[in-house]
């Protein structure tokens, strides 16, 4: 243990320094006060911290909701740490043994190989690869006898392992659990037992894994377990759900620019800071300078979407791509698909509560429908586009500004003037 | 499946005649139908069936208690069938992983062989080792790597699990159950799938473990899964306690051809037709008329008892050695213990039941005693003995014959005479 007091004022500095980045957007650090223990010794030892992910070993094709890890991963590099990348493919390689799971596939060590390599790809675009390390976890799985098998099945009992949410729910429903997979955890657990970690990275659910981790590494005698630094999930487009492939409301970083800039104009407002904050490389004084600024109304919400969708595409495809997707987007935006001429109608600025009004009494305001059923129903069928941005969440508050344009169905279209 | 019709008169005599054999004495046959069928395909076949028993590799010290499931191997191997003994050394070599079991003590390999080497000396009373073959369950268990064991692990539920009797106590009432333990009856059913073995024999309280080695064999494609004979647990010397060495109320197959004799002598009458059938050798026609006899009153049960004790004496140790045991018995019984003379006290028979008296009426009855609960204290202390024998059941029933000697502490006795 290292003592608080022991430090220098320089050293308490640098402490607070990478507490304070590395807490940001956390939605949950087990326990905290380690994370503070490792982070000292660390700054007095100059040894750097190990931070552990593992990856899926199945065909990667990273989004804008991944990065939220990757991002605090590159904070812990930035701050001198260094960061551990598990390729999963002892698991990949077996497969589901029950062969009922379709998203459990055996994958052959070629298709494993190629996906590493896509991994590094994608990858080397949000980290730094020269204080990466990647490690495939047969390489200590594999190697592993019955005997072995039971030592570590020995640590942890069945109850434990039925307090995992998903099981609890599944054991309580009757739906079939196989003991196979109250392996998933003990392997996970157990790379960070054979790795030594410090840090290990998940989203919230990955929680009970992450603890199983460093439970392993007290049961193997190491001492300092692993803390569990858990990110949130990451809203998508539609601004309610988690940001997924299969619920296709994401945004894919190896997506041509163009898609790129224009999904980022289409997420809610109300997310905006939240993307900023979870899967930027902004620092805390410029994400705090937008706060204020869009709330003193200073700056507007679509400039800030702009910006965001600009940065996405410069990270992901340069800075030139960045400021073509953006000329692209006006363009598109201005010309092809309004009409020459929209009608402009006065908003007045009283109907407005803060500068906000609701999408649905904007839209009967604006006397583009009749009523807030039938203003509702345009929400819900898709058929409301701020912007060219589509706008599908009934509840959603709107920023109105000089010149937006609001359309309805194909055929129409109002330009707003505040008044 | 061999079909009943197809088999010759000469054939389903043969079935009929090793069905009778093989059912005696046996609490449950699951599934019953499915070893007929294996029997038929014997005789048809003429190949015989593989049959199965776990050994514990801890050091062996067998009992009477254990020689009911020897028995009704013999009974397989005398009707031309093989046996397979599995000494299960993976197991002891593992331990117990939580370091907490006292039971599961970690063992060498020395350990092992040297209490193989004294299971065969032990055994080669009971069965014919022409027609044994043994096996280490290390030789297939030890190359399973970690992805065999998924495999295996897959093949079954958490719930399916939980069902196990002592597993769902221990559940039940919040004791701790480690994942480890799953594997045990995993082990013991894959031992089953190595050796495609036909029939598993147990106790009672394994019909979880040989109805998983069912489950497996179906799982690893192996037709026609075994089936598990299910042997009733042998009560002590107590009469009402399984035979333990822990409970002190054994008869050891090692122990002195004096000790062997003296403590058959004692068990109660009312479980020596259970010994009979369930640990000796005696046909089932010598069976039904030991048990006609003694209802018909026409064999007094001490002189049943001898059979027993002179047969046990005779199979652990020769017949020469029963013989001595017999007449070392009688010796001590009439010369050492007993004074010279012994009153003679009148029983009419109009005080018995059919011949029977429960022992606390008998004490009372031949003034040994002054009331019921002054007997009762006597019998639960110990003091009281007939023939020699210690008797502690106050619930004891009684066949008194001419001459037997009753004795109450070390100065009360009486000698019976039936009027």
């Amino acid at each position: 243990m290292v003592s608080w007091d022991k430090l220098t004022e320089e050293q308490q500095h640098q402490v607070e320094v990478q507490l304070s980045i590395l807490q940001r957007g956390a939605a949950d650090i087990v326990p905290e006060e380690a994370l503070k223990q490792k982070i000292m010794k660390a700054v007095v030892t100059g040894i750097p911290l190990k931070v552990k992910l593992g990856l899926d070993p199945s065909a990667p094709d990273i989004h804008i909701g991944h990065t939220v890890v990757l991002q605090k991963l590159r904070q812990f590099q930035d701050l001198g740490h260094e960061v551990q990348l598990i390729i999963g493919d002892f698991t990949g390689r077996i497969g589901d043994p029950t062969g009922k799971s379709e998203t459990r596939k055996q994958l052959s060590e070629e298709d494993v190989k190629r996906n590493a390599e896509t991994y590094q790809t994608q990858l080397a675009k949000v980290l730094d690869l020269n204080k990466t390390t990647f490690h495939y976890n047969s390489s200590w799985l594999g190697e592993l006898r019955f005997d072995d098998v039971l030592r570590l099945a020995g640590k942890v009992t069945v109850a434990r392992m039925l307090e995992r949410d998903d099981f609890a729910k599944r054991y309580a429903a009757n739906q079939p659990i196989h003991v196979h997979e109250f392996f998933y955890p003990l392997m996970q657990g157990y790379d960070s037992v054979s790795l030594e970690s410090d840090i290990e990275l998940g989203g919230t659910d990955q929680t009970f894994n992450i603890l199983m981790g460093r439970t392993l590494q007290g049961a193997y005698e190491i001492k300092e377990g692993q803390v569990a630094i858990l990110m949130p999930l990451l809203e998508g487009l539609d601004g309610v759900q988690k940001m997924s492939k299969s619920l296709r409301n994401y945004i894919g970083i190896d997506e041509s620019p163009t898609d790129i800039f224009g999904k980022t104009m289409s997420i809610p407002d109300t997310l905006m800071l939240k993307y900023f904050e979870l899967t930027t490389a902004l620092s805390n004084a410029e994400i705090e300078g937008l706060r204020e600024g869009l709330e003193a109304g200073t700056i507007h919400p679509r400039d800030a979407k702009i910006k965001l969708a600009k940065g996405y595409v410069e990270m992901y495809h340069g800075a030139i791509a960045a400021e073509e997707a953006e000329q692209h987007f006006i363009t598109v935006f201005q010309k092809r698909s309004l009409p020459d001429e929209i009608e402009e109608v006065n908003l007045s600025s009283e109907q407005l509560d803060e500068g906000r009004i609701s999408i649905i009494k904007l839209l009967v305001h604006l006397a583009l429908q009749a009523s807030n059923g039938e203003a509702r129903r345009s929400v819900e069928q898709g058929a409301v586009k701020i912007n060219e941005a589509k706008l599908t969440d009934i509840h959603a508050q709107i920023t109105p500004a000089d010149g937006d344009i609001l359309q309805v169905g194909k055929r129409k279209f109002v330009k707003i003037k505040l008044t």
